[in-house]
């Protein structure tokens, strides 16, 4: 799939992937309707397999692959959701799965990834360390590499997420996602662009990291400072090539929150919604509180990617 | 109501309620199957309104008095789920709800339920001055007594949880649930002998406060020891004479479980099924751990009562 995905190959997109992930219930709670004053879903992906949307994007890419491929696995590098998500594809397959992870990577994670039977190799913090490593085991294993965000059928698998909020809850006014690589934002804006064309898509980012942000204002792709720190660690990354110019031309904005309004929002969602979310998740419900007036009386969806937190480690306790 | 719920009696309370409350999720997970080597179902009456399955009794007895009864409103003493649920559903009917409530009982409980309007009465620790407020008040204001658990059209109302669950998931082999007074407990049994007479059915509770079992054992309802202890402050209540008498002659077994298996199900809810619960309704999960090779290979489902806890006090942090 070497073009933008289309309407067809979202759908098919979901057939391939159905029988594979969950179809996550959307939530609603008295408690946040009142705070903004609007009927507010929740459409929980920290309630899918592995505890995250990327279950979605891996399955789609992993199905595809010819059998010849098949044969030699599959890397990725990563410290987060998609190493466990393309771990979970291999493992349900019976797929070899290379998993390039940075040293210093919280055992947590790499504990997940070895119980899906993945392979994991270490390499230094760098990006350049991880690149450099993953090309090895790829020349070495001849596995194919599935990219964490900047590829089409991860971003069509992605997709599948706002296409099934749809079917559940009509008539959105707005969805709201948050934005790291894109890979979700940009799959957001293609199914809302197909199946629901009138609701307005707005990806949100923590303002310390607000490179999509500045990049939608300059029109280039912008990084953030070397030094920039969020709480949310799954918002860490820039946007690729693919997944910008899919939200260039199809999100209405992108909306920047601070850290302690992360926080804040993710305790509101721990307490009101009983359901464990991740800092990222937290980011749009953020943007919704900070810019309540906007979404007085309107229907607001709000995509919680992933739950995948250190309980031992949370901000508010 | 003054007989058993009969069938048509659950369907017409689930009927009556359905719009008032929400149809929770039922959520599996890929490691608690893997741990038991069974298909395990997680019904999320955490998910419910108020945070547990208690708001379904309420609005079930609260929907079905006299416009002459409503005029003068509702009552009822309780320190925790019940006290939530009446006041949601006295709320939503635009009635009166006079809740009586122990002088120590925690701030965030009060705070939920004067959010929602109720008037609360404090009163001292004991059972006799929660009593003897209670008849106060009735006698004052002439609002309706709504007992927490020791009721046919509560029990009608919590049946519905496992009719919902028995039409979500159906071919079930087992359906576990926690027992304090008995409510969720006995409803579950009715609705499993209307809708799934094949499926068991099989009560938990802390080993620290096993008076279901002892009462099953006995034949008449045991007390706890005054100075017993459980971390599941759902359960701390004996049963009643109408809910012991419908689960003495449905309820196949009652489980009990220490409070360190409590703890360590609770944590494994919360860490792998992303989901907030309170220890209540952790009992039946500790339950099928400590039992596991007599679920094997079976189609087993647990009913999560509910998620009210203070994230600043668990029991894992």
């Amino acid at each position: 799939m070497n073009t933008i995905p289309s309407e067809k190959d979202i759908l098919a997109a979901h057939q391939r992937i159905e029988k594979w992930i969950i179809r996550t219930p959307v939530l609603q709670n008295d408690f946040i309707n009142k705070l903004i004053d609007a009927t507010v879903f929740f459409k929980c992906e920290n309630l899918q397999r592995i505890g995250a949307f990327k279950a979605r994007g891996a399955f789609n890419a992993v199905l595809q692959l010819s059998d010849e491929k098949k044969k030699n696995g599959v890397a990725t590098h990563s410290s987060g959701n998609h190493a466990q998500a393309l771990a979970l594809a291999a493992n349900q397959l019976n797929l070899r799965a290379y998993i390039v992870m940075p040293k210093g990577s919280p055992t947590i994670k790499k504990m997940g990834v070895m119980e899906l039977g993945a392979e994991i190799i270490e390499c230094e913090n760098s990006l350049q360390s991880r690149e450099e490593t993953l090309l090895g085991i790829v020349k070495k294993t001849g596995a194919t590499f599935i990219p964490p965000y900047n590829d089409y059928k991860i971003i069509a698998g992605q997709a599948t997420v706002a296409k099934e909020l749809i079917e559940q809850t009509p008539s959105l006014d707005f969805i709201l996602a948050p934005v790291g690589g894109g890979g979700l934002l940009s799959g957001t804006a293609l199914s809302v662009k197909y199946f629901s064309a009138y609701t307005k898509v707005i990806g949100c980012e923590p303002e310390n990291m607000n490179d999509a942000h500045r990049s939608l204002l300059s029109g280039k792709i912008e990084v953030n400072l070397p030094d920039a720190f969020t709480i949310a660690d799954g918002l860490r990354t820039t946007l690729g090539e693919k997944t910008f110019y899919i939200i260039k031309e199809n999100v209405n904005e992108i909306f920047t929150v601070q850290e302690n309004e992360i926080i804040a929002a993710m305790q509101l969602i721990w307490e009101q919604l009983k359901i464990i979310v991740e800092p990222s998740s937290a980011v749009p419900l953020a943007a919704v509180i900070k810019n309540k007036s906007m979404f007085s009386g309107k229907k607001v969806s709000i995509i919680l990617s992933g739950g995948n937190v250190d309980l031992k480690n949370t901000p508010f306790f």
